[in-house]
């Protein structure tokens, strides 16, 4: 059994996305890697998990590669469950979720699969990261971020995080050397103003696509937005205790009792 | 037009379920009321939104009831989207999720289609309000929090919500003379240890379905789980900025910009 620390890497791009394999050839420097991550694309799912309905999984090996893997019918956060509980021996030292394509700043967090899959792994009580690259191709350029990905990676396998705490990395769409460096953030406030483009389809009903405009809202320059349109990798630290504990006096005055 | 509140009404469970149609029939004493709801159950669908298909709608009428109501086959999220920028005329004054069959306090509402409706809602501008009860059945009584429901939607009504803040409301499975009142609390430490049942399907390959145990890991007295444990409604004020602000100085610590 070796000594290196146990890597879990999943996605919500598919684990065919070269987002992904790049993290896997990051990672294979840091430790033993297993990946779970979906069959498929499940961009947009959130922390979708599959109730009603059965999950499957395939053993992959890629030729002249250490990692082991397996390709998975649930959603982003199923593989981190079925990884954790069903297909790994101990509880992995870290999860990394990513690369993504595409941002997973500010407002969008909150929809992203690769950052609910790092956060499911948060509640397990893993070390985690979610990382982005503000680039939706799939012939983006992963490699510009490699050297600043092994860096809080390294970081995190050997300070651990704070308890219920969850990294969300973004990266600018930048060349290596163009990249101002890391910063830690707070989530912009930021919003979609939807556009549903409205089509009708060869039967004569109605249907919708969804699209929309991404507005952001916060001129604070201590968010991830400003952070990414300056040339910097943003951190945000996320967490799944969703309580508001500021609206708690303002709720409790409100004699919600008296009826 | 009517001078009344105009109310939106979404849930995760299906357009059909008993537990929005408890909801609307609460609502209609309130304001005018538009149900926009998935036409098929998305329990556990986190906040999944429709990017890569399309979506329909089909707008309902009930004999005899004053509601408008729209069958729609996008996830919870997708319907508040949709209500909100192609079927109504003007925002709303309220949107309520739910009645859920079955509990999202604790560590649910990360998973829970009713919630993030509501926290959609709340992102749109929107003071909104997640309803569950602690019971799956089909046939769950939902006559006992009727008053209450009414209670804490009129006050939201009146009085709107803190911005960014919505609320997360968990009413216990009890006879109406057994429950206590309504408890302000914040979101319980709990967790759920998965167990997957894995079988051999009739090919020969490995499947699994998810199930687990809910295990509440916090003693605190100020949590939803104790307020259900104990007889009491639960209200949550949950919030979509997941910045765990209390990390932030720890990451700034650790030099991660020394490559």
């Amino acid at each position: 059994m070796s000594n290196k620390p146990l890597i879990l890497i999943t996605n919500d791009d598919g684990i065919t996305a070269p987002g992904i394999r790049m993290l896997i050839s990051v990672m294979n420097e840091l430790g033993d890697v297993v990946v779970v991550a979906p069959d498929k694309g499940q961009s947009g799912m959130g922390h979708a998990i599959t109730i009603n309905s059965t999950i499957h999984i395939d053993k992959l090996t890629v030729e002249n590669e250490p990692q082991i893997e397996y390709s998975c019918t649930g959603t982003p956060a199923d593989c981190v469950k079925l990884a954790v509980s069903e297909l790994l021996d101990r509880k992995p030292d870290l999860c990394v979720s990513g690369i993504n394509h595409g941002s997973n700043s500010a407002i969008n967090v909150i929809y992203s699969g690769t950052m609910s899959a790092a956060i499911e792994a948060g509640m397990e009580g893993i070390p985690s990261i979610g990382f982005s690259l503000l680039d939706f191709s799939l012939s983006a350029n992963f490699e510009p971020a490699r050297k600043y990905i092994k860096k809080i990676a390294n970081n995190v396998l050997e300070n651990g995080l704070p308890s219920g705490v969850i990294l969300n990395v973004n990266i600018p769409k930048l060349e290596a050397d163009k990249i101002q460096g890391v910063k830690v953030c707070r989530q912009a406030n930021a919003t979609w103003h939807e556009e549903f483009d409205k089509r009708i389809d060869p039967r004569g009903r109605t249907y919708f696509w969804l699209t929309g405009k991404f507005v952001n809202l916060d001129e604070g320059e201590d968010t991830d937005e400003w952070a990414l349109e300056n040339g910097y990798i943003s951190v945000v630290p996320v967490q799944y205790d969703l309580t508001a504990y500021h609206a708690i006096q303002d709720l409790n005055t409100r004699n919600l009792n008296e009826l």
